[in-house]
């Protein structure tokens, strides 16, 4: 069994602690990525995967390729050129003060690499999964074009496919995305996003639901997954549930569609470590639950307990274990410690 | 437009996150003091601001001077001489255990100033608006005097004064506070206190209200600011209202008394990072806001978002953008990352 | 006025703040262990407390007495010799992630020393109060024959003995943990015990109440606590109640039965910092409130507020004073600054 | 008396201490850039000083503003806007190893300025001193003409100008150095350079010097220095002159050439925490002493004996004052603690 | 090209930078053993290199896993099982301080493994090259026989073999060294010893040479060699030659003796970060050389050039590239920054 | 056997590793005092010593007292009262840059004391040598009085009396110095002094001899102590010699005039990592020497060797053993790693 993933992996600076930007003397530093976050939980799950990527040859590069390495992430068929690591500034937020991004990836390797870096035909070589998120198309037009070849690859070679919306308006606008998307997601089997997401890129909406206000409607998105499984010809759609009280805690669940029928998860109180990462560890759960032949309830469960541990640890991998996921869903998190 | 206050600004030595003293093998090395807060909060928010005060002429004196001009404050009416650089010991509490102040301030190069450092009338050039606290003339007899000369000639340059009672129980008795505030108090337009100051200073108390027990009515405060109004002639009058439900926990809110009207705000609960210097940051706020024309209730609505925010972050100083208060205000805290 | 506690302390490893095991670069060197954690305890509140050990003649050895030096235990009686210092690794949790203990405390000195390396009678000279826990005799048979020979030596000097029976299920059987403790809680005057404990040592269980849930019937205690008072004579028995809701709050209070009579303490809810250390507080209390000959209410009332205040605290110690504890009880923790 | 200096201030990204990029799991966070250095060395010695730049809007350019700000720099001629702060990693080298920097600058703010972007009219109203160093012009074309338009500028408001030339490989060839520079240094009334910069830029040697072996043949840099001044019309020259033993240990001095006289400096045998931004503070050193109307050889010692004391302190800027560097050279570094 | 190394890897607790054990309170955590670091510069040079041992199944254990995953090293052959990962805790000496380290080693996993956890024929299909070092088989007698299995089934499959002496004393005593190292080094190709290992372990000396003194006498060491290679047959020996001056500076130079010719290296002054590894560094850098075909004087070079590097980094492992390695060879170590 | 000791311990504030006080956001918290120094290293050396001094009953008091239990030191004569604990800011110097030290002790509890604070009858009950130095009569005129009670009275009790002068500038002009310790040298029978003590106290100095220039002529000592010695009727003066060569590096080595005879120690050439304590190192050995009856010779050797490790340890404690300042005697500071 083997998986792919395919993006860009930054180096994620941090002020320490609570500490905002103007504050900082120093930054942790971590690496990460929506598909790279995807990669380290699987292979944290024991599941071979392979990140694939464009780093520069530079020692800073080679940090990026050795996080990966220690998390036993298959970097071989990682290229290395360019000029940049692209980087993100990452403020945590606190009670009702809310986290920060700032940006710093444009000219990345990634972004300036182009068709000719990838042989998808050998990447693809053995795998039995690809995943993807929206953030890779929206980095450049050669990316996306990237892209479009290694989903039309994949399903060549009869690798199922998965990808997150993640939409992010400062890397494209609502029609680009809507378009390069709609180009991409055909491609796809699993498709997967936020609450915004498919309203944001596809203009789905369901009735009722007023995402920006943190106050959520669930029962409506069966409506809003129904519409994209039709439209895209995927079988199985996937949206997470966050609803914010403030930056400090959140609720979280998760709806999955598959053939036509939908499923509501659990929902977990969640007192926030790091919720960056979160909705990719879903996104893992999801792929490990498929891959291990759970049924759509049991996956979907998975996915959601994973993804509710990630909130408790800093940095953007999802660090837990099989067990520990399955310990959360049958022990509901009171969280006792494990001597 | 340009804001004047005066006090003391002291390093502040913080055990690291929740250590407590006992425990502690550094300190994390800040500076405040109420008045400079304020002046960090408005030189934040664009405004210009200086903050007066003396400070000895040693590395650690320029260090404090550095951590001002850093945010933007005026440093230039500082005098440099005397001996000490004021100290507090701050250990923060969290869940039961309340956090802990040890002051080392006596002897410090402001408490031992004298009215001849000061020029005031030159300080007050060019001035729209002087703040100070009840802490400053708490610190001696010569403090209190350079106090009395500050307010006179700001009222002779039709400078605004406000002040906020700030009473330090180990710095004065309640007769003293009660006698020297009342010679000042006279002189200022607006009068800032929290739940306890206007009984500890003023014994003005509302009926049904147990101030130690974090349990608050809140209507009874309007008649509070309205005998302190009467008393001694200021139009404005703010009060803030903390609910202590822990030392990680609290509700936070405040009042408004402004020409006879009284305003309450809306109520925040707050996870705690750092509590210190939420008062003075909601001073800055509603300094802010008369100085740009806000309404009544606007101007509250400012300065009590613009103060729940500053409990998020570690420090003395509310480092916060107008922008940032806003978003609050509109979007009520859920706390979403701003990418 | 004297306490001997006899035990091991060990090296406590954990990585910075919420950090997982598998990120960390660094960890936080602490010391503790039941007993130890007992001693310090009553060092702060100025009653003569002395550990019993044996520690390695080595730097690291050494360590552990100067830390628990520092905080005025003696550790005059401690012997020296021995290969290691037992180490425990500790990560803490947060939200539904539990924390995580790895025990790597084999072969340590205190695990391998014999019944020749102390000499009770000499050590009871001028004693008061004898305390141990579960966890020392689990060590090995050495350590149990050591721990016999001393509650023996405590019982012919008048030495009041107590017990807290802390089951290890890493340590011993149910089954070893039960032979042994019976032989040696009939030398006991005083039982502690957490929800679980009566349970998996003795099979004791009161009905209705499912231990490992986090939801506790807290009157069925009473029936546990009887039971155990009869069957080895002990006259007071004391049952911590924690009632997890998360890594992050828990519910915590506790129940004392003494001569026939029971009794169920306020309950603290609380925003955890490190919990682990947290019954051997409350033992620690219970022993000060018997010395103090505070009533049984009193004595379980400060005991429980003692230990909801470890609870803030990092680090195995439980560094109070007795101000602090009752404080607590007067003010009920609304968590003000204390100026 | 006011100096205006031009140019890029960086984010220096450094793991702590002598750790190697690959091992780090943070970065100290400071700012520095060569012509920023020198305002703040300038600030330090009490010369108004004000830094030329344009930085991005969001908190990370605020960041660098506020630490200019802090050593008491001018920030208000700073241009906001652009999308990145440049960046440079820098590892710290020891013994044998030599320290090495990675830099990520392309497309920062300033590279990508235009000549729109600043004033230099207004920019030297008032002001007696001009610096920019060669790093500025190899930025971008635009960064060229920005310096070209600056210089021109200076020369027209009677403002005297120095330079540094600063070669580096990874920003220009050496044609387009020698090209541009050559366009630049006509309007310079002092050239800094370091042993290689006149033989890389200009393609001026001195006979029998081998610059890269870290052995330097003082004498033959008079003839160096001659011709640079014959060739550009500048009248004074000064070249560093480092003899690199090990990345720990270096010897330094400088020479300079003023009118037709050539100094040659006291030499410093150096155990170095930090040899970034030496030559910045040497040619900060030399602009205070001319300022300060001293003799070319007082200027030269002080300029050397500030640059010796730059090689103890972490980070790029110089922080000394003018009475630190008189004591070295008073008492030739012997180094007693100063009580 | 393939390299095969067998040993124990250990958890290192240093106090960080020069603290002492008595002084700190966390320890910097990394992972290091001499058979594990050469496999780490081998990975670094870019030649395959797995690494075998036994490592607990828990996160601690894991730990170790992920350092040398992190570094490139193979590390699908690690056994896991056992209790414990060894610890050695390092204090950094300084001045006339010698660095100490306390081992707490016993009872690891490797120690109590047995011959049939490791299939040495399947371990050695397609390796080239096998390294051990004298440390493993003074673990237990298990841990020689597994040793003895290794180099048994390494000869049998053609596979080069290597050994550094690394007498510990506090493992085993001369005797048993002598016993046990004799059976095993007549299987070795290439034996490294420093100066006193010869001694300690064969009772091969050369006259004139006091080791203990610091003080080295080199030519000695080919007589040494010669009676080396003639007792046991291996037709290279090397010997790395410290000259202690103090903790913080040391000489750094070595022997080769191969075929019956001896060549000396150069020497390099050293100003010591970290001493700890040097000589694993140097044997893994004549690996690298043989495994290059260099010419004896040749991979003696790069040996020593490489372990000279190796003193300036913190941490068991060399991380420093063919590249660097290189360059100080050519260009003699003056420690210039490569920008 | 037992050593009473009575001056100042202050919370030291140091800025981490080589950072300049301008540059640091925390400090490294840690206590010391010339006579709290010594105590802590007759401690290390197994010698019961009790350090006497008055701090604040509060935390950051309770802190110190805590330390030099934690080092074995008897704290049960201090007394707890008054408002502050002295402070020194402490900037550690590297190269040609010197250290530096600030002073913020004026008005600590012990400069505050009265001679009725302590009862030196009880405190010398069963003491053999008391020990204090120059710094604690230059507290204040109380802390003046209090020594001469306490010398008087250890005469009186036969106790053995020595003193370091400790010449400080900031604490006293050079005449009260000589008019205060002629007083009081009169009681003593051992004097310990630096290179500049004996002019700047009691101008008593030797030709030749530049104390300032950091070179020193060491034969002219000599004749210094034999004219303190016979001034004051003292039979035995030590004098520490440094030579600074620089902040990084300096000789150190030391005379002792016994009874007419004049010793000159070892030199040591010593890479600092901290020289404060240095001295107090020195006389901590010199009374363990005598305590031990070692001959004058040993008693100085020790004593210079103890205080040349002192140079390596940060902090102003001596955190050494007997037996590792017997391996530098014996060893001479090779450096060699303990295994």
């Amino acid at each position: 069994m083997r998986v792919i993933t395919f993006g860009e992996i930054m180096l994620r600076l941090s002020p320490p602690m609570t500490d905002r930007f103007l504050q900082t003397h120093s930054f942790d530093a971590t690496y990460g990525g929506a598909e790279a976050n995807v990669a380290v939980s699987l292979a944290n799950y024991g599941i071979p995967a392979a990140f694939v990527t464009k780093l520069p040859a530079h020692e800073i590069g080679q940090c990026a390729v050795n996080e990966l390495r220690k998390y036993g992430v298959d970097t071989s068929m990682i290229v290395r050129g360019g000029d940049r690591v692209g980087i993100y500034y990452c403020e945590t937020g606190a009670s009702q003060r809310g986290g920060k991004v700032i940006y710093d990836r444009a000219h990345s390797s990634i972004s300036e690499a182009t068709v000719a870096d990838f042989d998808w035909q050998t990447i693809f070589n053995g795998a039995d999964w690809f995943h993807f998120t929206g953030i890779t198309p929206a980095l450049s037009q050669n990316a996306f074009e990237i892209c479009l070849a290694a989903v039309q690859a994949a399903k060549a070679a009869g690798v199922t496919v998965s990808t997150d919306l993640n939409y992010r308006k400062k890397l494209w606008s609502r029609e680009t995305a809507c378009a390069r998307m709609s180009e991409l997601v055909r491609y796809c089997d699993l498709v997967i996003a936020n609450e915004a997401d498919c309203r944001d890129v596809f203009s789905i909406e369901s009735a009722d639901t007023d995402v920006d206000s943190g106050k959520l409607n669930k029962s409506g998105y069966t409506e809003v997954a129904a519409k994209l499984s039709e439209r895209f010809g995927c079988t199985r759609v996937a949206i997470t549930l966050r609803e914010s009280i403030s930056a400090s805690d959140n609720l979280w669940s998760a709806m999955l569609y598959d053939n036509g029928e939908s499923y509501f998860s659990n929902t977990y109180p969640i007192h926030i470590v790091d919720r960056v990462g979160g909705g990719d560890s879903f996104g893992a759960g999801l792929i490990y639950g498929y891959l291990q032949k759970m049924s759509p309830r049991e996956a979907l469960e998975f996915a959601v307990a994973a993804s509710c541990l990630k909130h408790s640890i800093p940095g953007d991998f999802n660090l837990v274990s099989v067990d520990e996921v399955y310990s959360l869903i049958r022990n509901g998190g009171s969280g006792r410690v494990q001597r």
